[in-house]
């Protein structure tokens, strides 16, 4: 009993959100922290995420032509300082490097905080005619941001990403371009995390440093506040324009071109902890689970017990579907704590009554139904019950946004909200930045985390200064 | 004519091979230096390449239970500097940071070039007893090492790789992993990549900086020089006991840990390029190749020509075989040149006649053969020339290997057959450093490759010294 109270070592969401979290990342490893401060080490059980993650998202980039390459992990000085709002806004979060061997060099190098500056300088010199354009890049890599105060996934020094990078004769192309990862982004998220989400456009001060316009898909914890889960750029031609971009068109007619880029890291794993998991753990959706179902022997060591565990391992295996046994010498409890913690879709109970009854017991994690499938229904019955769990985890995230999305129509209205409340709130904007930065001060922290494409005219006023009203947007703290 | 004979603008191997091989690496869009000096961009048709190493690999390092993780980017001074071999053979290659946004760090973080020192720091914390063991660890990531001279895919500041790292209960099992990591690189660059390999163990000169054994797989290229291809390497305890990683076995007694490494980087793409190319550019074995077949409309204005290409391609696709169709507005040879410079395993040529005659022409690029094969027949018959295709390469970089594979027994035979002929000599050696360092000088610069499990002995006396010999060894210029 010692052991199994070990695996639920974890504190309840109602007593301290924060620190259930951090126990969830530890007890189901996910990740832990470096020698290198504010770094991590992301582990087996949390890497297996992301590589489920990478390849879901990189088949949906592929399908829309996108083509995958790799830039260095350094950015000289120069290049890093071309694009003035680019540099003021990553300079204080760089790190530097000085020195090569034991030369001191000529002119500094910082590890890559993003990489528009080195895709900029490759097609500066490369791109010459509109037959050279397309360009639809995109990279899975790490970058470095020399953040003060980090959490696991959320906010750390190094993270990993991908980061999309496009080139286009026209504006409108790469409008076009902006919003098609967008989208995938959402099918991705929705689809595959079962995460729901509010699409919409950053404010003038939560843009991108260097973007024209910034568009987000923003989700909800199951404590109220928001994760930015990826965002996707429209640059414009200031990008090209500062590292002179131009090609010549059918006339031979010299023309500037347009830019994107789009992003989604691991910060999405915070998310999916943060959406979908409960007190006892993580709770996967079945179509990201590196483990999709764990087989879990009753009194194994009965005669033909783990023979018959073996055989429905390997059917199941045959079948496509992502299953472990757990023949360990734990006790079984033991084994359903740790299925339940890592966050498991469903377990598989079978014990020599269930043998004899030709059939096993399935436990969904997500909401504890037990199913009895008879052996030969199991390849058939189990797809099934993913994609139920998969489609019932959606709608119930989609419950919470639905019933913690709220609107106010006055200031006094909205603190109260957010004081008694968790969740977003929609109010009116008139589009001031002064007006913005009051709203988060006098809520406490719920800064604007989108203007929704779905929009309604709940007044015509601003919430705060009464002017007329410009955009809805829905506030919310965030991390 | 002008644009067809652009892209054979490619030196002949026999001109200048190296030259040849800078000609096929731009001809080809393979990678190109960035401004940072010593660094690649590794462009869409080069990283295609290096994705399905990626996708290949990782499935047979799988099916041997390695697990994947990403330690961070940064190694601490401190760290870097536990091991004394390693940091002694590390320190003036590697890049240093030393400041963070606009601090200056109290201590300089190096940006890894090689991650012993995290895994080990990692395991120190975290490793207590025989059930946290084995690990068998894997991480795909860049690592930058401050070369002097830099080539394209063989040696360049920041490359990419796979680094494995393994902890062991026993110096028994910890081998096992070593030598079963060495054949899964044989397996996967034999069987994969078509190219024919010597596996050996590394002279104490040639170690890994820290590794008791260093394993190697040598590969041979058209103009006779060697590649290591692929390394493993055994630790023993010695980095275990340098970072005081211990366990308590079943007994409660304290017991060292064995560690092995082991890794294979972009240089692979090198040897792919230099063991099969010829003088029109690429050829890719058609299990790596990023695209199978081209299809090749011939005349494709006429009625009927591009519907039917597209309809081969479906047909093609949907049976999982990588095709594309270039329906450009380029003229046939021009299209045909290109496919020979990317390496194309076939071109699939398709014109109004051969459409009256139910047929399409396959073109085989590394031969030049043309088969005539039956619409109704392709999905059939195609995988089967792809598997015939593989296998030709592989026997005809067999028999270019045997035939430059010469023996020596004294040092003016040794001495005259290098100046004379492409290829690796085996010669008898006495174990001395000396002796290794000597032969290395008065033939121009032939080291030991390894010292082969397939041994012969051709003499009893050291090839240098005339002392006893110890071990056959393989000498060859190297890349």
């Amino acid at each position: 009993m010692k052991e199994e109270k070990r695996v639920k070592a974890i504190t309840s969401q109602n007593d301290d959100f924060a620190q259930w979290y951090t126990d969830v990342v530890k007890e189901a490893k996910l990740c832990d922290y470096s020698s290198v401060k504010g770094c991590l080490n992301y582990l087996p059980n949390g890497y297996a995420l992301w590589e489920n993650i990478q390849k879901d998202l990189d088949k949906r980039f592929k399908d829309t032509g996108v083509e995958n390459v790799y830039l260095p992990v350094l950015i000289p000085e120069s290049l890093m300082e071309k694009e003035g709002d680019h540099i003021e806004g990553f300079a204080p979060e760089v790190a530097w490097v000085t020195h090569g061997g034991i030369e001191r060099l000529e002119e500094r190098f910082c590890i890559r905080p993003t990489s528009e500056t080195l895709f900029c300088d490759h097609w500066q010199k490369t791109v010459k005619s509109y037959r050279d354009l397309p360009k639809v890049w995109n990279q899975w890599n790490s970058v470095l941001r020399w953040e003060k105060t980090t959490r696991p996934f959320l906010r750390s020094r190094e993270f990993l990403w991908q980061e999309g990078h496009t080139l286009h004769a026209t504006a409108e192309e790469a409008r076009e371009r902006t919003h098609m990862m967008l989208d995938v982004y959402y099918d991705f998220v929705t689809e595959d995390l079962a995460i729901p989400l509010i699409k919409g456009r950053k404010t003038e001060s939560e843009k991108f440093a260097g973007a024209e316009e910034t568009y987000t898909i923003e989700s909800m914890m199951k404590d109220g506040k928001a994760l930015q889960s990826g965002t996707s750029h429209y640059f414009g031609h200031g990008f090209a324009d500062a590292f002179d971009i131009k090609y010549l068109d059918k006339n031979n007619k010299l023309h500037c071109a347009y830019e994107t880029s789009w992003g989604l890291s691991t910060r999405i794993i915070g998310a999916l902890i943060m959406v979908h998991g409960d007190d006892s753990g993580l709770v996967l959706p079945p179509r990201i689970a590196p483990t999709q179902a764990m087989i879990i022997p009753i009194a194994q060591h009965k005669d033909g017990v783990l023979e018959k565990a073996d055989e429905i391992y390997k059917t199941l295996k045959e079948a496509g579907i992502r299953v472990k046994v757990d023949d360990s010498d734990k006790t079984p409890g033991y084994k359903f704590a740790e299925q339940e913690v890592l966050g498991i879709p469903v377990r598989i109970e079978l014990g020599p009554k269930d043998i004899e009854a030709g059939e096993v017991i399935i436990v969904r994690r997500d909401n504890h139904e037990k199913i009895n499938i008879k052996f030969e229904e199991l390849t058939k019955k189990l797809p099934e019950i993913f994609e139920a769990i998969q489609k019932d985890m959606y709608n119930r995230a989609q419950e919470f946004l639905n019933s913690h999305l709220d609107s106010a129509t006055t200031m006094d209205e909205m603190t109260e909200k957010f004081k008694t409340n968790r969740g977003f709130i929609k109010a009116m904007w008139c589009g001031d930045e002064t007006c913005e930065g009051e709203i988060k001060y006098e809520t406490g922290g719920a800064g604007s985390r989108c203007i929704p494409f779905n929009s309604e005219n709940l007044s015509d006023k601003c919430i705060y200064c009464g002017k007329p009203a410009k955009h809805m947007v829905i506030w919310g703290k965030s991390y």
